[in-house]
């Protein structure tokens, strides 16, 4: 037993042993918000599993609102009876039997962000709940925490109490921390989380400043209001120091892809590429928010990218470290088989005419710098020709020098 | 009982109920201070029967100083007898005869900011003494708090047992928390109060800098002194990410009106507007402070602007989001019925030439920002003319698709 | 018995009574350092009490390294044999029998900041063995403090020990905290302590900017640091938002007077004075900190000037309000009987021609900004000609509508 | 009893008497990370013992992946079979035959940073088993903490066990706190550390500003990622306020050196120079990394200058302190003796053309910057030649009122 427990307690994100690589799937927020029921669910999940899980997306998660308005009397939290006629087992039934994985959704407070009746001191009853009905997965939201947070201390003690009632209940679930990166997870949860958010909510701006997301680090002045809004370029300078903190077992999660959302202010195709681009590198979990019957192929194109899914998901690669800040950034990955990956990214407003030596892209090791280099284009055979240096553009090369990637 | 328990926990802004638009009223400091006794409040109240509560302003709200300068030997601590030689409730019973409700004051600590007794570790003795004088509020300050903070937890723990205490009198007490926003009370009080003060005290200044209300952020930083004579411009600029934070039953309060305060340096009219005009889109509550006596025509307009406190206490609308933030900013509410609000502001020393595209204001949205829209001027039936956009000045819009708001 | 705590509970400044003006004295720190002994203790008394006394001096503060090397068989902290032969009483009477009053120095940790052992856990008796040997005023250090700190709460905590240890003894004896601002006594310490470090050491240069004193605030941004070797300038630049925490019974403490201390860097005339009249208009605690055989008359005439010392014990007056900031700075307090100080002060290097309306000085009160004012010099009559507005100097105004100050 | 105890705790650097001066040696890390076993390890000790010891290196430790993979039956934490075949004592005993002292290393959290098991709970069994095997050193880190830190309190709490465990053995083992600066330990720790990393971790770079080095202060901004890639110039600045908190028992450790250590960017000869002319003078720890072999006789030049060492290891030295910040940099260090060591420091790109008057270097002492020095370079005697003031160089002279250092 003790050797057991020492094993266990030696796990990086968690001893469910999940999460070797990001975790890739769909979640109903982006595109329903509070209104899903069991049919909207079944509908997205065949169509997951029609068009996505090929390329590795596996998860249908459950976003908020599922829940009933208050606890049956045994204190279990149950989903809405008019949303969820036959409860949710009988769609996580569907989910697993369409190959997919399902997940769901709670918060460390007393309620939901949506206002549902959240799992603060009901952990073990509700992580049994969802085990029993076979969930897969938890996101685990950060509202209306009754004030316990403030040093990484009483935020650990909050999220671990969860980490514990879901490894209790014997089934691996999958443990998506999001406290917004308040208190710095990506130190104090690595062991007990798959993944933990890393900053306020993503919105579909590319580089829009917005008051809404006030912080301007995540990493100094403790920001106590981390907020939503935020937009591709501010998480990507929030998460560049932070790639050090995540292994196979635990990741940053830099929040869901805005590619193909349709509500707000909206993505160009360069601006998806590169926002697809900066969370495949960095290793950021995968989970896509569009309605699917109003993709566009393009935006399919982005999101189904083999040769960058391979990056996110190469079991050997690190999260992108990045060499160039400001608004011309510079950003590099190590993947397997000695072969690496750089990514120009401008998120600037003016044209950037960019020479990049290999003494820069490899300057901390000089037998690379002086290496012969095999480059490809990783998004040069997608449905769009590959553009000039044009702001909101990213570039991602993948070099070997066997040749192959 | 479970279900009872658990659906009073569910409560945004406490369990209550009350608060589901910001609270409006009239408070004692601006105008009286510590000099404040039975005949002024009742005299107070009169007129705000009389003139104010036809707008909306219902709360006659008794501020620091009507303590005794002891508890009694029951602990309980009652009014000062030279000020309030018939005690307190019989001042609170002409309050409600008035048809206004009543509201109290003290602090999170040993002492008031007056110097007066506070009700830290007294807080069930001092509810209930509140709740059988009749009050309807409380506003409860955060002076001499002997160290009890530094973590959200530490801060909820104190003004959590002072809302427990309120809420075990069986009455309900609209709980106005008011410590300075220290250890962001957006976060962890938005479950447990009505409203929560979000900075240090204001001044009638519009926007001068002033070394006694030190902190350059209320989200960044760790400010440990929030302090005093903050400008209306600094509290704005506050409040400007903290929107999202409040709804219905708990509201950001930017703290009370300066229109009319005649002590200090003291506001021009178009400055009250702009400073009107913000507290009402922010959904600030609204707690007026003039001496009624002295109260200009001009400040009396604006004080009882219809239409702007229609934008305050509109159930549908949402506190209003800053597109555009330096010295000249653009303001945007959400109202109902398909509506919504601009307001330009300029808190600069020079004048501003500004054409504001629809693209802007609906830069989320490009169905709004296509749409045909009907544009009222909310301030032009006021008594004075409607000015270009001078120094100081503010201009409210308000849009409807339907040509009505 | 319920009244009398009542009461006790509502000090500012802890219970005891004292502090009604800011403590004036003289410290062995600055002169002797660790190098004391009752001879030179009692001729420094002698000194004092023949030449400061008159002006308000009356402490004779025996600061570090007055302890013996280990507690006694019974755990008490005795003085060094050597250094103290007949004990600390006897040097206490002769301090009594000169009319002055005698202080003391520990640290809230487990050693001194000389590395001479704490009184950290040892409140009780060393409290005790203080009001024992008659003395009047204890210093109380930060140093060594076992990481009990982080928060108010835990600063609180650990000085309030003391506090109580005090109180408990029955002697009134000054409690002087002595954190460097670490968690902002001025908000926790108030109602415990008669005056409270806000900073990191003061050091005798005038404006000098030195990595030891590494805080850039003390109030954002939580410096773990506060060091030493701070200018007269950074610990005005500190003090500035402060005043308003300061009030009759618990002061802000900007450190020691740098006044004819010959260690170090020094300070001109100008720099003197400038340092004198901020310290006073702040209301500081004025200890000195010279060897008197060393001081010359000009920097008697400094610490010995009547009018400013009135400024800093005007039982009425308030701690100085900065109107102006940066380089050159304009401070204004309000003294008794309608009167008010303004100094104009230059810390840097380039000379000054300031012209300062009435209106700016008054600028939050329209009728003193007209009144006629008799302005008075109080540098005027020490023995040097008053300058014009060089770098380092300042001018310091009394102002009186009555024609008297 | 009490007598022992109170000497005791009056210990700066923890009670174990070790680390007079700042501590020299050799560790494993930089040179073969995990690749570590008995073999290397002994042949490194020979070639540490034959090479370095002669100037003053003595600690030959074992840095991170000598664990097995578990703990066994009784808890213990024995080394790993496959790499140490004859267990951790006999490779300690051949250490101490070549007369040197033996380090070991561990982290105070769940894994150490190469996620092998560590010490967190477990305090007294590890300790106790590392006095068993005749252990002289502890390297402690901070990975997967458990969120046990964001106060001094907590960190003080999570170290200060490993601290009494170590005291407890009765065996002397220097303690090196290493968590990266977090909370400040040295503030926290230095009662029960003899040293303490205070940033992340160097790497083998001059002057690189890299994203995984994130913080810009270590004592203002409450930086919660302290990282590694830091470079020497970053960690000279953070280490610049620091020196105030060192002193004979405890000190501040800006990590290892980088001078021969082949992998990543490097260090020219200048940069060298300039590394060790500080750590030295900031009296940091000396502890080597490069595998020997390789090492260059212009580095080994460096590494053994018995001149630059001594300043170090001058018992009657103080930590360096920085009279001038940005690019060009100017150092001055007390020694023993009445002497002084400046050194001038050049992080910029472009040549400095400098000239520093006496009366700048000492500053704050009249009587010194009048005074005749006689100036040595000390470092004319290694194998290269004094060069001009480039971009990375530094000088550093000994300056003797006595004509010798």
């Amino acid at each position: 037993l003790a050797t057991i427990l020492a094993l266990a307690s030696l796990a990086h994100g968690g001893s469910n042993g999940l999460g070797q690589t990001p975790q890739m799937g769909w979640s109903t927020w982006n595109a329903y918000g509070c209104e899903i029921d069991a049919d909207i669910i079944i509908e997205s999940a065949k169509q997951l599993a029609d068009q996505m899980k090929p390329f590795g997306y596996e998860y249908l998660n459950i976003d908020d609102c599922w829940q009933a308005a208050e606890r049956n009397a045994q204190g279990v939290l149950e989903a809405n009876k008019t949303r969820f006629p036959d409860g949710l087992k009988a769609v996580v039934d569907q989910i697993h039997d369409l190959g997919l994985k399902a997940g769901i959704y709670s918060s460390a407070g007393t309620m939901t962000c949506g206002r549902k009746i959240g799992s603060l001191d009901h952990e073990e009853t509700d992580a049994q709940s969802w085990a029993d009905a076979g969930f897969d997965y938890l996101k685990y939201d950060n509202c209306f925490a009754q004030g316990r947070s403030g040093t990484p201390q009483f935020s650990y003690d909050r999220y671990n109490k969860m980490a514990t009632a879901l490894n209790n209940t014997g089934r691996p679930i999958f443990y998506s921390l999001c406290n917004w990166g308040e208190d710095g997870p990506w130190n104090f949860a690595s062991t007990i989380a798959n993944s933990w958010r890393i900053s306020g909510d993503i919105t579909n701006s590319f580089n829009r400043e917005d008051d809404r997301c006030p912080c301007t680090s995540v990493v100094e002045g403790d920001c106590n209001t981390q907020g939503y809004h935020c937009s591709v370029e501010k998480i990507a300078n929030f998460a560049a120091p932070l790639g050090q903190k995540a292994a196979p077992g635990g990741w940053n999660d830099l929040d869901s892809l805005e590619v193909g959302v349709s509500v707000g202010e909206g993505l160009t195709l360069d601006e998806s590429v590169t926002h697809f681009t900066l969370w495949s590198m960095m290793k950021s979990p995968l989970i896509q928010g569009p309605v699917f019957a109003d993709l566009s192929s393009q935006d399919r194109a982005v999101l189904t990218n083999e040769h960058v899914i391979a990056i996110n998901q190469d079991p050997g690669s690190t999260p992108a470290i990045r060499l160039q800040s400001g608004k011309q950034q510079v950003w590099q990955s190590t993947l397997s088989n000695d072969s690496y990956a750089v990514a120009l990214v401008n998120f600037g407003e003016s044209k950037w005419d960019v020479e990049l030596p290999l003494s820069e892209v490899f300057f901390d090791d000089r037998k690379l710098a002086k290496a012969s280099w095999t480059a490809y284009d990783l998004w040069s055979d997608t449905d769009f020709q590959n553009p000039p240096r044009k702001p909101g553009q990213s570039k991602l090369q993948g070099m070997s020098v066997q040749g192959k990637l």
